[in-house]
């Protein structure tokens, strides 16, 4: 096995699209010993990373809902793992965690930032950063909150991304009726055939518009946007009255020096329409209610998954770049350490 | 008198910046008489005619809120006047009136489309068309419905207009801090020196964004929109955590062949906080309610109003584009007819 702890730190502020190379730099360091950890500490082997769209907003000196990430610090990102050593008496060696431990294989904590879990029937490890994880609960909060109902006609952007879709098998298990947008054929295939959205629509098609327009005859009750761009603007061409956009992400957006705002925004004026951010954050409270339904619902077959994962934590800059390009389908993950793999400290 | 009856048509459709020559088409005709009246009509002598920003929105042809104003029919809009030959039972002659009966001077109505005024001590039959008007009423629903606490922070563009110079004085009757965003020195005196606003920017100032960010060092809690543009996009840097933008109107963005969105938008989700478009007809169960309170805060002084009035319908083209250009302060009005000549028909 490996002696050193690999990380990754946080480099290079960027400005527009980031280079993984100049952004991010990895760094070796020894592993903790149990003569390092202090009474209180436990060291934590990540076996998986979550990664996400909103890193790249993290990487911004803006005022925003979290602080930003330091230059020279571990970069931010949640993991599941194992307890590897502990002097701390409310976790023991052997325990499975989540939290945000960093993008780094080893992480030393006094426990306050992450949660033991215990996979319900059917889940694994790696749903905790997944369906149960930021992306499953941004979906189940951010899709509920605006109180779909059946009938309606609910529009889902980044459709194919691990948000995406778990909003669009939501909605149909709330009755609604759910068009996915997506960037490939593939990717719609997968929507409309294994996840059973109603229908799937390629962004890249020169008459998406006018599908767009046919798919929603009696227009659009709730659009949950991961994109931004053309995509909202399309989408609050065709919002319903009282219609509700609900903002998750604009992930066409965060790489751009200059981005654009949507200039049909005037359509939640006429149709008495609005459109509302949210962070999962605010949440906290209800995460075991959104856990327990997911549960539920992947146990009964309800809502399928797909992960994209990268191996080794050294690939994980360049995954990073690649979720904005519409890379992948599903949630992607970092595998950064074999969870079948015991090894002794 | 006159024994014609002035009517303006609208007469071409335009895109962007509209010619009111070109968009416009001024008539006369007979006017009628009391032969002409079918059982259950009236004719309304209009005194005057509401110019509103709305009025470009409905030009187009584009799904809204309300139709969009057919080529050769009377430019819609909403007047005061009397009643001067009634063959309906509901209204006798000399009854005070208001509704939409259109850009003319004397209309013929079922009287299904008009309601019988009085105006309350204090209060003029143009404040039909102003405070208890579409202005008013916007200024009244669009504030009230955001909740406004004592202590908020209230932001409001187009502070010196109609709409704008209303939202701020019931804001600060509701205990907010306010600050008007409007374009001019003199402007930003009368809102803060008459009518109470904490504080009047002026968005032409070239330091303009410093001073609305040292204005609002608690951020802001609502923000209401009356022009959109850069202001929008201002005010979005500054919005508070579960803050809400009230979307009224974008009066810099009506004419603009390619109008633009705020591209700074995704501060709604940073900081958890909506955007929402509203129209006033959708209240109209509330209506007396709203005109009770605002009648009682004129009275009390609380509310004060500037009218600006243009003399004589065939003016009211040129002065409906006067509107986009910042020209006035408060309420645009027309006079059609004098109110204080009687004449007979």
């Amino acid at each position: 096995m490996s002696k050193e702890n690999t990380q990754v730190l946080f480099s290079k502020r960027p400005f527009g699209v980031f280079d993984p190379k100049e952004t991010f730099t990895i760094v070796k360091n020894p592993i903790p010993t149990l003569a390092d950890l202090k009474d209180g500490q436990l060291l934590v082997k990540a076996y998986y990373l979550s990664l996400d769209p909103a890193m790249r907003g993290w990487m911004n000196a803006t005022r925003s809902y979290i602080r930003p990430v330091e230059i020279n610090e571990i970069m931010r990102g949640q993991i599941v793992g194992e307890v590897v050593l502990s002097k701390n008496p409310k976790f023991k060696v052997g325990d499975k965690v989540q939290g945000f431990l960093g993008w780094q294989e080893y992480a030393l904590t006094n426990g306050q930032d992450i949660e033991k879990i215990t996979p319900p029937p059917g889940a694994s490890l790696r749903d905790y950063v997944g369906i149960f994880g930021g992306t499953g609960k941004t979906a189940y909060f951010g899709l509920l909150d605006g109180k779909p109902k059946p009938g309606d006609t609910v529009v889902v952007s980044g459709a194919a991304g691990a948000t995406g879709s778990t909003v669009g098998q939501i909605a149909k298990i709330k009755g609604a009726r759910v068009i996915g947008i997506a960037g490939s054929e593939e990717k719609c295939n997968w929507l409309v055939n294994d996840l059973g959205f109603d229908i799937a629509l390629n962004y890249r098609d020169p008459e998406f518009a006018s599908k767009l327009a046919k798919a929603t005859p009696q227009y659009i009750d709730i659009y949950f946007d991961n994109v931004g761009g053309d995509i909202l603007d399309h989408c609050l061409k065709r919002i319903a009255k009282n219609g509700r956009i609900v903002l998750c992400g604009a992930i066409s957006q965060y790489n751009e020096k200059q981005p654009k705002g949507p200039a049909f925004y005037t359509a939640l004026i006429t149709q008495r329409a609005k459109m509302e951010g949210f962070i999962i954050f605010d949440y906290a409270q209800k995460f075991p209610i959104a856990i327990k339904d997911m549960a539920k619902w992947l146990q009964e077959g309800k809502i399928k998954r797909k992960e994209y994962i990268i191996d080794g934590l050294e690939n994980a800059p360049n995954g990073l770049l690649k979720l904005f390009n519409g890379y992948n389908t599903g949630k992607m993950l970092v595998k950064v350490n074999d969870e079948n793999v015991k090894s002794k400290l």
